[in-house]
């Protein structure tokens, strides 16, 4: 048993309270990791919300980040001390009928247990006061010391840094992942991204590296524009500029449509808005934002028999382990740059600061360096 | 001016009446074919009825049809007089965007004046009595002579049956072409078909030439069942059978969902079971079935982002002029058994008995002999 610091959602809708948790040693195919960085996203902040219906609490939350392999539980094979990683909310056991598809990159190994915020054996490394915390995601990177599942850790050379590469553990990967691997963005194709975010902004460099020939960005916050258009965005549209719906903007403004479409927000409307922005005959439009509990999409099925195709993607349709090392190379190469992203770093005990700047739509991405 | 025998829908939801229209000389780029046979679809009975938006009366409806040219127009290169022909309500013209775009066959070239019942040059050929009669779906084969522009001719061999190979113009082609165009389901692979009127009995040869490993064929009509077998379905379901939704009893009787799935009725609420019985990660669902005048389709988006997608078809995704001969061909070798699709024939005079029997659930198709 190890102390660790570590920031605790004790409660939905509260700040996070930083305290020194237990964490137990890594049991059999497990990991123990020391985390260097984590990225504060938007889904950790849906969660403490309390409107994410999978919440549980008290958790530690956390999943975008970058550590250290501290010790091995054992049966360990392929991650030894010393190692550097990123911990991996979609494993990628290599065995199940998911992985062995080819299809997907939704491993469901340890569905289950993750789901409820456990290790594979159902129960929890953390624990507060002699009291269980539950784990998140599978990842927990708001703790300075965290377990995971062997197969929940993608190894990366060393020389990566970590502070900066823990954000391909989702949101970078997710947005770059969703245009190249779920959507196949092909060269001189015409692309429209919903939302400006972290999320918006890597797709917007995932289309770039397709050499998409019109990159249009579009948010309501016009001040996401320059950063758009840094990254590779060719247009930048503003719902609020004009009159009629936004698909009917997109539509005019490409003489027909998009040829695909990506929703970054988890905005339901915006998802019809994205798929009906499609060209008839061949646009695809893709889903990465995460809906509400409970909200639906809908639309004519006019819209998919003439062609269009609305599909979805999550972390990018990239499978972790043996797809994720080849982000961190092409970060290294300065194809992803990272440093756009982090507009804030601070340490563990100003965390609740990262989810303040976040709900004010002030940074892109907060690092809190331990 | 020529004499025709047509059986014409003057208005919506009354029986079409039997005729002599008249109907003027093809103009350049059209020709005069004489229907020898044609089927009776339910989207003519859709139309006929007056739910359908585009619906214009008076209209001479058909669209499934074979026949040999008598006139061509001038500038006609592509067929002559005595060529057999199948027309054509999604043509082929290969110089439109849609055409080029290698992505769909969804020609647009003459969409706009076809969608009104009008020829390309914005009038019609047919008239009663010195007033117009509207073309439908640019095919009007529900007339022993009728004009269309050549880009809407698919031409076949002389040695086709006419009387069989005319329900290649819809029903027959766009259930297969769904499953080996628009889906291309791999071999082995598991596939649910909802619906078992012509087009779902066709989506099931579909799945049988793809070698599919299990065709499971879904409908609230068990007389449909025996019919669904011998065309190639493994399991037959009927929904009624069951307490639970029809999504949830496919995903438990095949360990997780289907690999490809189809709605063939045009019912929202199935279209959406059809995609949530879609396996997570890679399943994909297919709507065909043409929805009433304002309805939609909606699913939660979590269906699309755990890797389902959803997508339509049209004609089967089968371009007419460089395709359709080709099923022409498997037709002629066997491959296609039209044979098992013909549950009735009768002469022009009758053809309100077709529909009688349609809605009666009585026939897959009657074949209409002029």
């Amino acid at each position: 048993m190890i102390k660790s610091r570590a920031a605790v959602a004790f409660e939905a809708n509260k700040p996070l309270e930083i305290v020194e948790v237990d964490v137990a040693p890594p049991k059999e195919g497990e990991v123990l990791v020391r985390i260097v960085a984590t990225g504060v996203c938007h889904t950790d902040a849906y969660t403490l919300s309390g409107a994410d219906p999978e919440g549980i609490f008290p958790a530690i939350l956390g999943h975008e980040g970058g550590g250290v392999v501290e010790a091995v539980g054992p049966g360990v094979t392929s991650v030894a001390v010393g190692d550097h990683v990123i911990p991996l909310y979609t494993p990628e056991c290599g065995q199940c009928k998911f992985c062995l598809s080819g299809k997907t990159n939704l491993c469901q190994a340890i569905r289950a247990t993750q789901g409820k915020g456990l290790m594979p054996d159902g129960t929890s490394r953390f624990s507060y006061k002699g009291q269980p915390i539950y784990h998140y995601m599978g990842t927990s990177t708001f703790s300075e010391y965290t377990v995971l599942p062997e197969i929940s850790l993608a190894k990366i050379p060393k020389e990566a840094p970590l502070e900066k590469v823990c954000l391909l553990g989702c949101g970078v990967t997710t947005g770059i992942g969703a245009v190249l691997n779920t959507a196949k963005v092909e060269e001189g194709a015409t692309v429209a991204i919903f939302g400006l975010g972290g999320i918006g902004l890597s797709a917007i460099i995932g289309a770039t590296m397709a050499k998409a020939g019109r990159i249009i960005a579009i948010d309501i916050n016009p001040s996401k524009f320059e950063i758009a258009k840094q990254l590779g965005a060719t247009d930048c549209v503003n719902p609020n500029d004009y009159d009629k719906s936004i698909q009917d903007v997109i539509v005019e403004l490409t003489d027909g449509g998009v040829d695909y479409s990506f929703e970054c927000v988890g905005n339901v409307k915006l998802m019809r808005a994205a798929l009906e922005c499609c060209h008839k005959g061949w646009g695809e439009s893709v889903i990465i934002g995460v809906a509400g509990a409970g909200q639906e999409i809908s639309t004519r099925p006019f819209q998919l028999v003439t062609g269009r195709v609305w599909r979805g993607s999550a972390f990018g349709g990239v499978k972790g382990r043996t797809e994720l090392p080849g982000y961190v190379d092409k970060a290294q190469k300065g194809e992803i740059p990272l440093d756009t992203f982090i507009t804030h770093t601070m340490g563990l005990d100003q965390i609740n600061e990262a989810f303040d700047l976040m709900h004010e739509g002030k940074s892109i991405r907060t690092v809190i360096h331990y």
